[in-house]
């Protein structure tokens, strides 16, 4: 397919590389400021465009991954342009309705769910991607399958439950991680020492289900140990942490 | 060296096993019960022994490795056959002192940090071993880095946060993938579509501080999608413990 890409940050840059090296053609890239439009055409070595009075190149599809807060302001501006083109957007967290009642009903979501760091490459056939489209299907499922066999039909209200999911498994785990390395900082420790724990625990849940790999003091019910860390934790709110999570740990039975 | 080892659990096999393989002679195992120990033993191609009445033969070292309201128990009881040899434990939230008085000051503390299953088998050259000991620091150093090159010097105290740092780092961290498994769940999706997420955010921390690999709506501060994402919340604990990872998140400047 030839497509073009509105925005120019850690998605967009991934998914533009991605695309382009599973054949597809970058027509152009357009970003709100000059700079990092330029910066991921350069990489692609595409055409650079900017500014929300810019003029988009024809392409059979439009990919808008721009700031959430950004997308209905850049759809409304943008579709109009090339109606008869697909767009979609990649945001986890926005209903497909955000693409409504913009000049065409050829609308899609292409959401890849990773966490993305600009200067980290990432095997687009590792990441999972999440598709919802009332007309294009065929089309959505060509260009995901061009990328990962890890393609999954889910609805708007699906995908809020999946965002949601994700910030548990990811936003939040990487928040215990931060506790944990604020724990060790006490004592002089350096959190790589944790590094194996905590590669193990994610390996765990490949062969486990998460609540069948729990293991510690919680689980357990061991209320000596846990009164003695909650003793040692001098921040009132790490102590709340400590004591939910641990309860709910204990009462759960999934 | 020639070793004993009390206890057949988790922490007792796999060292046990690690021990053998590193060229050290496991010179028998007890346990409480005879089928633990049977199992074990056999395993290691040693001789069982179990029960508090037991004889144990004589070793260089002895390593128990019994549950955290058993170790003192255990340590009373057959410290006294054997008081020229090296005494150890290998309980993360238990002090040395627990082993002082006994009958010996050949003590110390042998603790690998690890999430141990017994049907899954770990490399222990990956493995940290923290060691304590106030007579045979030189034994045990040599000891552990027949099985690692991770090897550190941590008191009681050191010992006891990095204990507690491991639940948040592992304990709070698997709790986290749960309660992200329940949220798909009401959606049908299954928790392996994570697995490519959980296992970057794992990664991530390989390179950057736990606090600098952030990301999400908190460290954004995005009340809406944070709204949101509770309104969806059936659970009023989950609620409150996305609340509160959020609030510690978003105000969180390690």
């Amino acid at each position: 397919m030839t497509l073009t890409l509105l925005g120019a940050g850690n998605v967009a840059t991934h998914l533009g590389m991605a695309l382009q090296q599973a054949g597809h053609r970058i027509c152009q890239v357009w970003s709100r400021t000059e700079t990092s439009a330029a910066w991921l055409a350069e990489r692609l070595g595409c055409p650079a465009v900017s500014g929300m009075e810019a003029r988009l190149l024809p392409s059979d599809g439009y990919i808008i991954s721009v700031k959430d807060d950004a997308l209905e302001q850049v759809a409304r501006c943008f579709i109009p342009q090339a109606p008869e083109a697909l767009w979609l957007h990649t945001a986890g967290s926005m209903p497909l309705d955000i693409l409504r009642g913009k000049g065409t009903t050829r609308i899609g979501v292409f959401y890849p769910m990773q966490t993305f760091s600009k200067h980290k490459t990432v095997d687009f056939s590792e990441i999972p991607l999440f598709l919802e489209s009332p007309a294009d299907m065929d089309v959505l499922q060509e260009l995901a399958h061009s990328l990962t066999p890890k393609v999954y039909q889910l609805d708007s209200e699906g995908r809020k439950h999946l965002h949601l999911a994700a910030v548990f498994a990811c936003n939040f785990v990487n928040h215990c991680y931060a506790l944990s390395a604020r724990v060790l900082k006490e004592v002089g420790v350096p959190f790589e020492v944790m590094l194996p724990l905590v590669d193990e625990t994610a390996r765990k849940v490949h062969e486990l289900a998460p609540a069948e790999a729990q293991t510690g003091p919680a689980i357990r019910g061991d209320r000596v140990v846990m009164a003695r860390h909650e003793a040692l934790l001098q921040e009132e709110r790490m102590r709340e942490i400590y004591h939910l999570l641990s309860e709910s740990i204990h009462t759960t039975h999934d």
